[in-house]
């Protein structure tokens, strides 16, 4: 692939819920090209990659017997370390009969697989986002398929600007995101990102109705490509009294949402977006989720169309680009994952 | 493309009743691997590459905004002259701000789109043909897309000894297409086709019906590929004495009809072919006109598969072709295309 | 293609059934890329490469005329041989306007088509398999277009020690076929697989039920990838009588069935696969071959599965094996494959 991702970083490979511990069926998923095997030994999880050493069948298609996990073709028998344990109608395993393992973890709902050296995988750089079972959220989980490359749907992420053409309907955002610059922070692996919209109307249905509002959207975007979203309604003057800095959330007076989405690249032009997003428990029920859930399904329809056709017109075209005063934020990240990936 | 279009040619991008000017809306197409949006400003058809200089998103899913196109990702606004004259957020504009724009003109029902040099775009150019909404003739439009190589349709057109074996059972063609030559001139860009054939019975419902009468099939067929089709019925004789030259259209007895081709090649493989045809009013009312409009789609989807089966075999196999004595004009017309490409 | 097919090799093309002689239409092939069109001249077989000299249409496309096959573009007739004997508005054909041919021949219910050297072509290569008419058997006949080299495909129906995987619900195979090897013989073309499985319990309906049984399964293995099965019952103590050789057929007590299978290479990565089977007269009826013909199928589509998904993971990864010991035959039988290629 073109794109630099860095191998170093943990990406989201599936929903946990997805890698039924019953059915004892491992869970076939893809990473930068790569067919990759998730399956439970004994309830800890092992991502493999998914080919197995005898004949390149999926281990995917394979059974888990107890902490071992068994190809479907020929019967070879793998310990949850990659060896093989067994060769049917063989007495002996040569010692090089193993296939690569990933390291591998679940945490906040998803499945998180580190691409690159196994020694340089820390679990202190998973990203920290909304559980999907936050006891404070109501969230609802999501994903989406792309016929598109990774690195444009981080650019989509990284450009609010978007916002006031793509999603004027379904958002019904305004020209602010687009006349206007959010305030950027850098992160250690990511950037913050910042918008204060003063003095406007708070929604029907939320505190201080129909009063002035001050509206918090921010985001953290952190390294391989997660997004962790929250936004919230403060009284009117907020946001100047802070100089538009980060306020304390517990003095939100409505409007609390949040979402975390991530980024993987399946293959070259093709990648699965996961999401989740809902309202936090104080300022709606079910009923508010599922609204919430609809329009953001709305919005991530919209952006797959204008993505898809974009990577259309590149592959048809050059990839060039001429970029905007709202680049800067893409600009840093590229610059970011780009020194990661150790190039 | 290993098959040589030329680019100083005005090619069919579109009906002009495709292209919405109350919607506002670009209309996408593709001619020679090139992504264009078609679109109007003020009324004025204008026709730009389909790719925001900004990050390639198709502009064919913009916005007119009076005589402007917005990019609808982050709104980069363009004049008619393809200068970019708005982007969002940003105060000034680079001065190299600007999509590539191609001539175009609306003429006969269609849109046309040149391909070349900017400054040798000559309207005297553009094919004179049929005009959808020609006053003397009952005319259907029509179009398909084929998955073959724009050339194989031109070869296609340029052979009527096909019509004895694709289109006996359609059009009913008799062995005179394939076991006799039609007459063939050259014209400026193009060539004439006239093939009388005497003698025969005119057809139920025309004008002298079962007596003995001269059937003229005659087009001119013109760069890039385009196809003016024109029969009559006349008086039994008149081939002989005219020795079988064109003659005074006006002194046909029955039988007129006329049809208006044209083939585009969209990119390598695939083609887009545009078409018209129908009866002289004096020759046919709403219900010959939709007799003869079937027959024809029979005919194309008969040569369609025909085509796109030979695409298949040559890809599979080579592309090297055995000329037959029918293959005169293909050898011309082909020779036309080659020197008006500059190559 | 990598994978080495041999040439000099009579390869399935077609059900014999499948190339109607009442309609007069050829019938389209594809065998390792090679197009090819198959018909009856005066009812004799015929081979054609599938793309007419003039400009490549398909010459399956055409129309037998009595013995001569016209192609349905431009009207080139062919004779069986090969050569072109009109070409309509032409008076003379040049020599070389002949279409090359294949040695073709009907046998067993199969159109057998020679790939290599015409003067090499030996009718008495044919591979000796059950006929689709054999009095003595009830056989069903059926096929498989996969997406997944041929090879891969041989490779499974040379190593049966898959059976106690893949078809442990179809076939209901037990752990003897992965737990212990069979006897290979070799054949002038091929392989010969034996496998007695002694003191077992007879199954339901057949001879001897629920007594203790010996029974065999034994095949031949023939290039370019023709399998001939066949299976029966013997009384216990059988095979060790014989000292686990091949049994006389006659002497079986029930449970007797056959079964040929042809592997065809289409194109890279496409292939096709032929089988018929079923039981022998005196060990089922018409609804036994049923039951056989719905179990096999089942069968059929286990192992299409996962071929198809292991040629998925050799694309995306790398094509090496690590041979386990019941590999010997796919090794024995490639290099008896690349010999015969003449590499």
């Amino acid at each position: 692939m073109e794109t630099r991702y860095p191998r170093n970083a943990w990406y989201v490979a599936a929903w946990s819920k997805d890698l039924d511990q019953e059915s004892g069926k491992p869970l076939p998923v893809e990473i930068m090209g790569e067919p990759i095997a998730l399956w439970r030994s004994n309830g800890a999880l092992v991502a493999f990659e998914n080919r197995c050493v005898h004949r390149a069948a999926p281990l995917s298609l394979g059974r888990c017997e107890g902490g071992n996990l068994r190809c479907m073709y020929h019967g070879f028998l793998y310990s949850a370390a990659g060896s093989v344990v067994e060769i049917p109608g063989q007495e002996s395993v040569p010692d090089h009969a193993r296939v690569k393992t990933y390291p591998v973890a679940g945490r906040s709902g998803w499945i998180w697989v580190w691409m690159g050296d196994t020694e340089a995988a820390d679990l202190d750089l998973i990203p920290d986002v909304f559980d999907l079972d936050d006891p404070d959220y109501l969230l609802v989980p999501g994903q989406l398929d792309y016929e598109a490359e990774a690195s444009l749907i981080l650019d989509n992420l990284l450009d609010f600007s978007h916002l006031t053409y793509v999603h004027s309907e379904s958002f019904g955002s305004g020209s602010e995101f687009a006349y206007s610059h959010p305030r950027w922070e850098t992160l250690p692996r990511g950037l913050r990102y910042s918008k204060w919209t003063t003095g406007t109307r708070s929604p029907p249905g939320q505190a201080g109705q129909n009063s002035a509002v001050d509206v918090l959207l921010t985001y953290d975007f952190l390294v391989p490509g997660v997004l962790v979203l929250w936004t919230g309604l403060f009284e009117a003057g907020t946001a100047e009294h802070l100089e538009y800095a980060q306020p304390d959330r517990s003095a939100a007076i409505g409007g609390v949402s949040g979402s975390s989405q991530a980024v993987t690249p399946l293959s070259r032009g093709r990648s699965r977006y996961f999401f989740s997003a809902g309202p936090h428990r104080s300022c709606g029920d079910e009923q508010e989720r599922e609204r919430q859930a609809a329009v953001a399904m709305q919005a991530f329809l919209e952006d797959k169309a204008m993505i898809e056709a974009q990577q259309k017109i590149i592959e048809s075209t050059r990839p060039d680009v001429m970029p905007s005063s709202h680049d800067w934020a893409i600009t840093y990240f590229h610059g970011l994952q780009h020194k990661l990936s150790g190039g």
